[in-house]
């Protein structure tokens, strides 16, 4: 038996504050960005789009981050690792995510590239568009991470954004053997199909090596990862690799697969109706992770992660405003 | 008769981003603060106020340019001089500010102090109660005028924010001067009884000097600046020192008293209600000029006043939101 943990998850991810400002479908088509995607820019390419965009609101983000507030909001104990630049934009994305509750205990590094930023831009359907300019956030390296954190955590959670770069690919790759010899599970998300084409051989090589005990994936992702275009067939070639596979399906609500088992959820609603969909995915996998953490079935982690998910999309930003805990008290 | 304007308004005030987070009543008392008014900090009161608020989101803030971006939603002609640093505040703050169209060309001071913001805490009741590290905003001297720039909009607009402090109000003295040569209107804010007690000889001499031709003040800063308790007895005591006084009365509306004429309107409402009050005299200002710019009448200018009052406090943050221009197309 693993000793007991002092986090129910350890994320290592992004560490971006996110610049928020609307736009309509002509802006993106005249800047050449495809609706729904995520894109990654120079400094250069930053600076011109950031020029184009309108009045913008900023807020803490990077995918992973929001799972830990997320997660925080929701009463579990989350911590993250994440590089950021010693600059304004890290200090408020220090503050933001400590202030939730979620452990943070990366220096800020000197010197380097600063902050990284996420310029979104939110279409009248509520759409997002990602533009993220990397930069403190992929000169992570394994000098950041504190194995005693990792052998505390219960699951230890990776994004796909971060893991194609080479350094933090490493740090993370040293993060999963340190988990698995504690006997902790290993979790990761594929976060965009734009993170899968070019790795795929080294993504499906990392699930057959069994490093990965839970995956999370919407239908684009997993179809993109098995190279197949039925989502079943895509899950259906990939679960004999995976033990637990969690898909969100837009509209449809959510699914997950356990050795033969499939559980379903549909979606949920909160509120007036879809603002801004930056965050669900990332607050879906939040609910989900809890809900594992607690020892509740997949049904119920489900529709936890449905909830969060719904609420991050009745308003601006990736991060919850509403009382989570108390959303999803009744499940 | 003046020349032609190239601008509608041109404000002078503090450039400052607003970080803003939600806050219940018993923080603000173990914090010392008095809600719904706005306190000066340090570098070191910001930092240990900063670390215990909850996570925030940031937007570009400063009262008088608050006024400035809704004149330019408005479709009014804007502009602005202020202060930054060429840090990564001072760009949010100009890129916003130029993005919604207002003509900001005073340059970011390097070495100097930080950009200037504002942690504002929103309570369950809706009121702010703000929080202000000056910053760079304060370091604004008359060098940063551009004397062509004063002669050219039809309003000059100056805030008591940035009156108060020593080097600014030098400057604004020197731009007052430049726009009543070239036959132009100066207008002035009180924004805070905090502002008047200590300066209520200096305000009032600036008054019957003859300096300013339009006064705006809520209900407490017309009273404060006049030493009465009775609001109107205040009106009255003041209204031969300036041409024309506009005071707004919270839920009551607001009146303008203009050589013996007075003229009011109630509130407007829009939307599902009040979720932040932050901003709402500095949109109602920005409807009352773009009435005086248009050429409308008191009555006009007011209630155009109160339409971008009421939207600036139907969501987070004192910038607008909606289409004002559409709001209020039929006044």
């Amino acid at each position: 038996m693993p000793p007991e943990t002092r986090l129910d998850v350890l994320a290592i991810g992004d560490a971006v504050v996110d610049v928020i400002a609307t736009a309509d479908d002509e802006f993106l088509v005249e800047e050449g960005l495809v609706k729904g995607s995520m894109q990654v820019l120079d400094a250069a390419g930053a600076t011109r789009l950031y020029a184009r965009m309108s009045q913008a609101r900023e807020t803490s983000g990077g995918s992973a981050a929001n799972t830990m507030a997320g997660i925080a909001a929701l009463g579990g104990r989350a911590g993250f690792v994440g590089q950021v630049a010693d600059d304004q934009l890290g200090e408020i994305f220090s503050h933001d995510i400590r202030a939730l509750g979620v452990e943070f205990r990366t220096p800020p590094k000197s010197g380097g590239e600063p902050t990284g930023r996420c310029l979104i831009l939110v279409t009248p359907d509520a759409q997002r568009t990602m533009n993220t300019f990397r930069g403190a956030a992929h000169e992570l390296t394994a000098e950041a991470l504190d194995p005693e954190q990792i052998r505390g955590a219960a699951i230890l959670y990776l994004e796909a954004y971060l893991w194609r770069s080479a350094g933090p690919r490493e740090a993370m790759e040293q993060a999963m053997a340190i988990a698995h010899a504690a006997g902790r599970k290993v979790a990761f998300t594929l976060s965009d199909i734009a993170c899968i084409k070019p790795h795929r051989a080294e993504m499906i090589a990392m699930l057959e090596a069994g490093a990965v005990d839970l995956l999370f994936a919407n239908e684009n992702e997993i179809r993109e990862l098995a190279d197949l275009q039925d989502r079943d067939a895509a899950i259906a070639a990939l679960q004999d690799k995976v033990p637990l596979i969690v898909v969100t399906c837009g509209a449809e609500g959510a699914l997950a697969v356990a050795r033969g088992e499939r559980v379903s959820v549909p979606i949920a609603r909160i509120g007036t109706g879809v603002v801004d969909t930056t965050g669900a995915g990332d607050l879906f996998a939040a609910g989900f992770l809890v809900g594992q953490a607690q020892g509740r079935n997949l049904g119920a982690s489900l529709r936890i992660g449905a909830i969060a998910a719904a609420e991050i999309i009745s308003h601006f930003g990736a991060r919850p405003e509403a009382d989570l805990k108390e959303l999803v008290k009744s499940i």
